[in-house]
């Protein structure tokens, strides 16, 4: 479930404004998340702005705008003033929205990532692993930023995301799972031994520089990827990219 | 083996300039990858430069530096000239090298890589995994540039590194081993199954946006990390990451 943010009643009209936190809406830089943008999250958009240099990109983005009915406006000025970059030619400007998690699927939860890029980054590799769903404790980076959105090239639109103030409140809304909290003083996870369930798990992944708080060493199974300690902890998304995969590999084993 | 680069005449009294790739030295900057500079390549170091404001740090690196007979400099000013960030408190200079590679051990080759920030984190990952040789193939990033050196948090100085024109003069040094290409159109890595052998092995990642050229393809067994359609590759430090922990821990079956 989709529901979007209210927009200003001059929406149709509005000067699209660089992005901020407390903006309803934000924006694309680039053809390819602009794409992505139009596919899988199309009922957002409300505007496209397209550079007059754009080349065959600027089809496949008419070509999705007009069988949506989404206004598109050549506005290379407004392009300028939007995207820190030179060679961006089609910026998508959409809704924000919220979105309901599939309590059935697994999970990923970070609490309170602080890096746009890292967020990004992250969510680029769980959907790369086929997860679809994932949960921010606040305070965290803004999963709207257009920041994110480049570093996600464009797939964050392609899960559901949902921030909640406390984990308490996740864990009310997220039904029956199993919860591996990743710990540098948590059980070697590639020793675990899975049995066969169908219960959805979540993964949970800390803050970049604290990692996740000690009372979270009672929830579930507490689990750290192995590594030398030539360094005191992997890079954030290494470690989430690491456990991201070896879950989706893991063998189970009958009862 | 480690094999210092020639510094001019007047090295004790030069002034230390911001990094260039054609300057004979290099620098870390903040207290924790200096002590690594300093634990891990101490022949290499010949000054080291200490903020007034240095705290606790300061008296970790002077420790070193008395027993290793390096000079302790304090100059704020060449500091905040050397230094992007504000709350770097120490710099430790150093020689720039080459080394010698292991070929009885596992390696890991680095085909093209461009990005600093990527560079360095792949350098801490596989140290932390227990590597400690890197061969890269040129034209690839600086592995002496203090951005690398940063994003690594010192680990460079844990490990051997070689740069060679190309792949042929790698594989002239590198000894009978064998090889593992990461391109998409390699086999599916977690469905290998790998044979008890006492030869070392290498693990090649290409350059971030083109891969590995496609000749790499004839190259011992060429794999790829199974994941979905919804990317269309991982980001390369992800790819690095999962592949590098992934054969860590592979399981060998007796013949």
């Amino acid at each position: 479930m989709m529901e979007l943010y209210p927009l200003p009643a001059d929406w149709k009209e509005m000067k699209i404004r660089p992005y901020k936190k407390d903006l309803p809406y934000s924006y694309t830089c680039g053809v390819f998340p602009t794409i992505e943008l139009m596919d899988h999250c199309p009922s957002a958009v409300f505007r496209v702005l397209l550079s007059e240099k754009i080349g065959k990109g600027g089809d496949l983005i008419r070509e999705r705008a007009s069988k949506r009915g989404i206004p598109v406006v050549v506005d290379d000025k407004t392009i300028a003033r939007l995207s820190p970059k030179e060679n961006c030619f089609a910026i998508g400007v959409f809704t924000k929205y919220e979105q309901t998690l599939d309590a059935r699927r697994n999970h990923i939860v970070l609490v309170n990532p602080s890096d746009m890029g890292n967020l990004g980054t992250i969510i680029r590799t769980l959907t790369a692993f086929g997860f679809q769903d994932l949960a921010m404790i606040r305070p965290c980076a803004d999963v709207f930023d257009p920041r994110v959105i480049r570093a996600s090239m464009g797939a964050a639109f392609r899960i559901r995301v949902s921030m909640y103030d406390t984990f308490d409140a996740y864990q009310k809304i997220c039904g029956d799972r199993d919860f591996y909290p990743f710990m540098l003083n948590g059980r070697p996870m590639e020793e675990l031994v899975f049995t066969k369930t169908d219960k959805p798990y979540s993964l949970l992944f800390g803050n970049e520089s604290s990692g996740l708080p000690d009372h979270f060493l009672s929830l579930g199974t507490p689990v750290r990827i192995t590594h030398e300690n030539t360094v005191d902890s992997l890079n954030l998304t290494i470690a989430a990219g690491i456990g991201i995969h070896w879950f989706t590999h893991r063998k189970e084993t009958e009862q």
